[in-house]
């Protein structure tokens, strides 16, 4: 049993109010693999350039994290800068350099091609087409995207989202994509273009999982200090598709993105969920129960 | 056992990209005591104008609501416009007309003022004070407030905060407030100001109750179709302040809130809870219940 992720690896500059990184490991992948790793052997898909080191490697490789389908190119590792406001909530993105990535094909080895469970992370929708077109027959496949290729490649996005089993987007994005400013009419759109499971984002506010007959909603762990957001929505994922990698249900899978999320936002990119244990996480997930549960009693 | 409701009695003007009403029967106090009317006996205290007439008073006093210190004063009956953006979460004020508000002094008669439960509904915050002064010493108080009095009345909203058990506003005002982007940090400051309970209005996403030893997140009840939001955080406060006048604890009380709320929005103004029922009620806190709940298995 094991999860493949194909996504981006990264450097990242932040600025937040509580403090500044001017390179740090980053990247979509990079943070699905360290939460979802918590949970299941993980396969790391995706281009590093010539600045990309042994030690960015190595916290890859935490947990057993197989990096061998993690391709050097010549050129610049991806790079991303972004400033987030005072709330936290909202953030500039001040520099994007694709690096590497204008390039990128993915080509998978068998080992990649023969996991069970595939994670489409936010790259150009044709990747994803082209990573889905390679694996072996994955019991559960699932994507993210950005608000960038519902704008720019609608069509190849709609065409992967018809064959995945799962999308998790921002509600923004679910909203952007379908039209339809109502979540639920929304996701039963998404819903009717194939997907079982639409996992809507809702950053702070926490996610909903919607399928076809169940509609689960969960707010995020509340936290006094949040210092750094950056790669939560990926952690989210990396959680929740972990989870469900080994046999938890919707409902306990969204509650495991997000007690992974809620660590990951607690210090600056990778630092955290890199030394995050099962037995951690699995005491967050039993917080979040405690704090979502009320007894149903008539008033 | 008696709730006391003191705030405006309005006429709204609302647009939606759902249709349009030119002038309806609104105001904070009126979507409370519709609210908390399914729950316990409500008197309401507020000024009308020679506008206001017997048709609204009717509305007023659904479900027995005391309308005996709705006080007709000569001039117009407060006036809002307003119109919601595409994705119903933001809104623009496009008039407010404040009529017999300008001069209103509230005074409470007997029956009010005995009320073992109050609740100050967003209005000035030097009159909320009075008020407070004129009860004969309710068991529960809370109040409601906005940006406006943050900005123009701080000092006073203070002095009313810490007279009361409870204090409900939406989070960006709870942030503004205490100047603290973190709603836990923000909360605990609120807190120390004297109230037990703060509750975070959060619209669409739904609600939080925060004292010193309990927190409590519940999502909004997912809707397909909002046709009208304008009234949901009073309906809220009406249904929240309603179930714990009746004996419910705050977790419960955060639910009923929650469920007349969503029943609010989904027609203009009072049409939808002015005949709303509490079997109605019941049935979508049990629905709420059934979609926040998951087991608590280790994966």
């Amino acid at each position: 049993m094991s999860i493949t992720v194909v996504g981006s690896l990264a450097f990242d500059a932040v600025k937040t109010p509580f403090g500044e990184r001017e390179r740090m490991l980053g990247g979509a992948a990079t943070h699905f693999a360290l939460s979802a790793s918590l949970f299941d052997q993980v396969n790391v898909v995706g281009p590093v350039g010539d600045d990309f080191g042994d030690a960015e490697l190595a916290i890859l490789a935490t947990r057993g994290t197989d990096i061998s389908d993690v391709e050097r190119v010549a050129g610049k590792t991806f790079f991303w800068a972004g400033e987030y406001h005072w709330d936290m909530n909202t953030r500039d993105t001040l520099d994007t350099q694709l690096g590497v990535f204008e390039t990128f094909e993915p080509k998978l080895s068998a080992n990649s091609r023969a996991a069970d469970v595939l994670f489409l992370a936010n790259i150009q929708p044709s990747l994803q087409l082209s990573v889905l077109e390679q694996m072996d027959g994955p019991r559960f496949t699932a994507l993210d995207s950005m608000n960038l290729w519902i704008d720019i490649a609608r069509d190849d996005l709609v065409k992967v989202i018809e064959r995945v089993d799962c999308v998790t987007l921002n509600d923004a994005e679910i909203r952007q994509l379908t039209e339809k400013p109502s979540l639920v009419a929304a996701a039963k759109e998404l819903l009717a273009m194939g997907p079982e499971i639409v996992i809507a984002k809702q950053g702070e506010y926490g996610a909903v999982a919607i399928t076809s007959d169940t509609y689960f909603s969960l707010p995020a762990f509340p936290l006094e200090t949040v210092i750094d957001p950056t790669g939560a929505g990926d952690t989210f994922a990396g959680g929740f598709v972990g989870a469900i990698a080994t046999g938890a249900d919707i409902r306990s899978a969204v509650a495991y993105g997000t007690a992974v999320a809620s660590f990951n936002v607690e210090e600056f990119g990778t630092d955290r969920v890199s030394r995050l244990t099962r037995e951690e996480v699995d005491g967050r997930v039993a917080e979040l129960h405690a704090l979502t549960t009320f007894d149903l009693v008539i008033a």
